[in-house]
């Protein structure tokens, strides 16, 4: 079943990033979307601006916490930005781990990069199949865990114009696998984020060097810590913050590349 | 004798820069700008919108060539968006370096971190002496050996809110100088840049880790080399290289950030 709403309530500290977009004369559309890959059943969500025409399409590809209010609320900023936005579920419907199982669910899915990459395949193939999003003109972003799915899905080779990772793990792959890469990236990257700490970041830049082909970015925010972006995270001493200076400024970095990108 | 024109006619790959920016309805007006400090002459160039009132202004510091008209049109530009632009004469008004000198007059500057500084904090004074300056609201943006300029002049705790270095070296300072500065930090760097490779440019992150009240924040440019942002630039077999993608992002970058510091 598809529930249509034209409102989604969140707690106030996502309306507050929410509000920050103001909400289009003709309104956002925005429901979950199930969708199903290789016999296995997802729950996804979809917002796109109200009335008609196809727009550009954006993967929002979710945190370790798989689907939840927060890419929601991310979900309906871009619609509100003329895109439709789609949050893949990586996991599966039937997977919606708690805080304390997030970390071993999302882990499954770094250790079995064949299967992560059907994952985001099939969420990115779902989403241009919508009838609002025009399949030649489409990006990819996403969160910690999402933030390396979207460099992952990039790393396919995937037809997709640009992709943007925040606050994400800053994988390498095998020797030449950089130069598979078309999408334009951008990294949004806390400074003292310990899951992607510098012999990490260069590591990453020294494998894009290698395709000198591929337009990438790279931002660094000062001492913003992993989850920079997310309102909810409180965690210093794991290395993971809230950042609002960061959060506003990685929002805005993205929004002029996708403006770039998408004209 | 000052110079009063409203129009300074460029070659036309700076012309082609500056017309980005529209020319507001009052026009800028724009001059050489003769100073003095410690005895020494120095000539600079100011550039400010037409009309009354006083603006931020934006200390402009030159790359190796000294004040030449690539530093003027960069005033005009932002002049052009509102702000009074000033470019500094770190040199000396005699002092005007062809390009074989140019590395050897930087140098002397680099080797004399005090002359530098005396220097770089003259010109910023005489900015903010200027009557269509709010001394309250000041940047200063450099390129190349300016870049670097900035970065020094805000580690002298410089009053100024905030500098931007577009590839500028990056160097680090005294242990405990970092803490120093005041100004918000953007480094716009070229990942392929010699003058700034990644173990200086983690020196220069790891210096300013060391103050975690600094607000700094560094964009690394895929394939941008050295003086990426000069139109004349062409020796890559150096590691210098205009670079199209990468001028037109770090200013987009550099304007953003004015906006968010002077509202």
């Amino acid at each position: 079943m598809i529930l249509e709403t034209l409102v989604t309530a969140y707690a106030p500290n996502l309306t507050a990033i929410l509000d920050r977009e103001p909400v289009p004369a003709d309104g956002i559309v925005s429901h979950d979307l199930d969708y199903a890959a290789d016999g296995v059943a997802f729950r996804g969500y979809i917002a796109r601006p109200g009335g008609e025409g196809r727009h550009p399409g954006i993967l929002v590809v979710h945190d370790w916490l798989g689907v939840t209010d927060y890419v929601r609320m991310r979900c309906d900023m871009l619609a509100r930005l003329g895109y439709v936005a789609f949050a893949a579920d990586v996991y599966g419907a039937d997977v919606r781990p708690g805080p304390d199982e997030a970390a071993a669910v999302a882990g499954g899915f770094y250790r079995d990069r064949p299967l992560w990459r059907t994952r985001l395949t099939a969420a990115f193939a779902r989403m241009r199949e919508e009838p609002s999003v025009d399949p030649g003109r489409t990006a990819a972003i996403g969160y910690c865990f999402g933030g390396s799915s979207v460099l992952e899905l990039a790393r396919t080779g995937a037809d997709v114009d640009a992709v943007v990772s925040f606050h994400g793990g800053l994988l390498t792959g095998p020797e030449g696998e950089a130069a598979h890469i078309t999408a334009k990236v951008l990294v949004l990257h806390g400074a003292a984020d310990p899951v992607a700490p510098d012999d990490a970041m260069l590591a990453f830049e020294n494998d894009l060097r290698t395709a000198p082909a591929v337009d990438w970015q790279l931002v660094s925010y000062a001492n913003a810590m992993h989850a920079f972006t997310l309102p909810d995270a409180d965690a210093p001493e794991q290395g993971a913050l809230f950042d609002a200076r960061a959060e506003r400024r990685s929002w805005a970095a993205m929004k002029a590349f996708l403006a770039e990108v998408f004209g």
